[in-house]
């Protein structure tokens, strides 16, 4: 279970009202490759992940994504909360704005709402962390691209930080797939489902 | 930003292995109606949310619904871990073995992946408490039925605890709402948008 | 089975071509929480619902929808049937029309296709009334927002002609659920499923 | 807009509950051929139609299908009904039930709920034609199929109905199409699309 | 099984880049009624075609229209390889490249990914064919749209090009149509599913 | 541009009806990490991708995924051909059968049509190959498990080809990985963009 401690893992103070901008953060919220997606992917894949460090990895990493998701949903808020119609309208933040006002809503800059088809579950340890390893790799690429939107510190700031903590992240993951190669013997590397082929499992 | 803590909010122990009930009760995983979507729901909605006892409901509740969906996810993979592949064919649980093996995927029973289609988050105070009360009311007959599969009090005993956690959070939301209806005025009641239209918003 | 009328609820004559505003009034026709989900909600609950004055509500709310459904199309037919490319263009309705041309798709402003996915039908009278309590809510908060992107008293006046049904939908959903509650016993208030666990029904 | 009378378009009285008869006439209901995308396709291109008569066949075929809706709405519900928690496990309703209870829900058999990307509205009256012309023959084979899963006259004969419906309005968008080549020249037959080009048009 | 050529269907090369165009072009990438969907539906189509002659055509049209994909990619891709970032903000291009850069993903204008529910395999000769005119006609609108979008003649001419294949295509659909209606005799016309109902088949 | 030639990868000749095999088997077909997918990412990829050597890897695998697409179809075909419907129901495949008949269409075992939700296309060539080599892996473990279900040689022989086959590809992107970060220069490893961030690209 997750307690709420109440401040942000990074502190974010934006002063300049940016609707344009938030439509394209928007998609570290609730889009393919966001925070939402990540938290989602590694505390599910944690249920049957059988090596108990790898088990902490996953757990502690989808803990920090939550913060993360909590960060982006800050930065959107922040960026949209004192916007004005005429913005509204000139930044083509109108289709967000018609259904959902200034709330936040887990939808990709597309408009398409979070789907978890965009992440997997195999009940495999090798697929999952090369899944997850594919997953930091996607999530630096939208934030580079969020960096390339602004000059505004006060999101470049928050942005930066939280770019850098999905490269250590994938560091940590490929750590994990090592640590994950030295549990399998050779022969079964492929082949196997550690979650479900156990030795003592019936067949 | 939230912390783990290595516990679960209800003490979670099966021993009788039951795919056939794994594949209800994981719509309470990521089904519409379900623990994800609960969450999802109420940290997203608390983003805007302009009055802080009712912003506080929303963290409370939505931090609770995370570690129901780790509880969720623990029933679904304890239910799951040592079937054997006659009991998958028998059990229905074909296809989503052949996708997900023995992990924990956010899908409905149905086999639809979780999606944020199924939530709202509007930016106004009235429409969204009014989704969360039906929410909680969805989220109750679901565990009515999951209770109606299963004689297994390893099962049920969670599952009525999580059953009656949704009741809470009705009245929760229902005394939220009476708070909300003593901030507003009574002319704007339905027209009102409070992160959007404060007194000094520019027009 | 229903009968067409060949009249509006409520009559339109817009004279002022305006994509911009076709592209956010769309949301009404095919958006979440439009008059095509609040339709289909209500004579998809009516199907399994046991009370006949709570039955006539839904038949009566869910036909009047469609009439609304009709409304809200027309709007969008009259804002884009003489529209040249340079409005088109300028006003961002390129995406939709490089699909649909000047016809009238059931999709939300974001541009995702209508879903009951944002809909559901529990089976449970108490549910599903809540359930209908909140589309009322929703659909009048996206009405909210389309008066606000316009001044042109042809499109506002049928838009705030259907908002105000929404208020007294709201007001008839109240009065079902509150008969609703005079039929169950308070025992079985919250487990009750009523086209289900009827007396009779075999365990 | 329509008003509803209270009579089926073909009276139906199930005797014999059947889930798994259900599961698939389920279909019709929100399946990506049934009757709320074909009903839902006619009354969505009827708004921009330029030939009445072409817009009164679209009317009266869209406002018919309703009526199908209904009466395979009402199949659903007296299928399902008195079913026992035994038939609906063993009938694969579980993960049906779980979500819906005995409700109707409009989802296709596979669980998918009714999505519009199954229907096409492309403002061109040729190419929707031809799309109306597909509809109703995808439309017959799930009826086709349904009747394989039978021997109960008492579903069969509204089914039947409902099939023969559907070749009937086969033909009547093919007369449709005749109408409408009468009304275009050659020259333009393939790239005219008359909601937009018609000679006033501005370019 | 396909083999690979080095070379396009017809050449492009487009020397001015132009996001707001590629904006709409991608639709016959990824849309609903793009070359991915066209490709998909005939190549699927054709598994149970029982007709050796018609399932020739499906096998040689979606094998071409596997080439067209390939051009729709090119174009998107060549206009689009060069912008700067004012250029994709300005054109309203900046909601896809934040979650794909300057790739080409299979999606709609619209923003919404490719999905299978835009087309139809019924295992029924006569219905699947009826899919497959629609299929074409739809195709021609979108590809009539793009050309109101511009003037520039690299673009055109390709498009211009798949726009003419399609003509050809639906014409060879309605060959194939001819010839099923030759195969089958006149009493099961519509009840027929070939690939199931075989003389032989077990009942 | 691609031709076909009519032949299989690997030779498929099934003579025992097993519908329930199909119905898992055919995730790989339509399925989140089935072959179409596969086909489908790399197709794309492979349009703004900057090395030429890992363009060709990508045209090579894509083009051979799809010849894997056709194997696949393939063996759900010739598993489905000659069922009944004792067969089908008892192999819970009506689900299926009511929408498809006998015909082969892109889903998921699950019943989802194929999304492009499930792929991503980043337009960077490290989070590209990166989901590449995922991609592989997850494919695996669906063929590890669709071995499972089956004793059938004329089944396991197909599927244990196409399963070596995604190691080989495995490999092959390790590689690409490889090659590509010999181009890059180790300062901008996680912040380039090489479709985008030319040096000639004007920003």
């Amino acid at each position: 279970m997750w307690s709420y401690e109440k401040r942000l893992q990074f502190p974010i103070k934006i002063k300049q009202t940016n609707p344009q901008l938030a439509k394209v953060v928007i998609s570290q919220y609730g889009g393919p490759d966001g925070e939402l997606g990540a938290s989602l992917r590694y505390l599910s894949q944690r249920m049957s992940m059988p090596y108990p460090e790898v088990k902490a990895v996953l757990t502690d990493i989808g803990t920090e994504e939550l913060g993360h998701l909590e960060m982006v949903g800050t930065i959107v808020y922040q960026l949209t909360r004192n916007m004005t119609m005429e913005e509204i309208k000139k930044a083509g933040f109108d289709a967000y704005f018609v259904d959902h006002t200034a709330g936040v809503y887990p939808q990709a800059a597309s408009g398409v709402p979070f789907s978890a088809e965009a992440l997997a579950v195999k009940g495999d340890v090798i697929a999952d962390l090369n899944e997850d390893l594919a997953a930091e790799q996607k999530a630096r690429v939208v934030y580079d691209n969020i960096l390339r939107f602004t000059d505004d510190p006060d999101v470049r700031e928050p942005i930066k930080f939280l770019r850098q903590r999905e490269i250590v992240h994938y560091q940590r993951f490929g750590e994990a797939l090592r640590i994950t190669l030295d549990h399998l013997n050779e022969k079964n590397f492929y082949a196997f489902n550690p979650s479900f082929d156990t030795p003592s499992a019936k067949r």
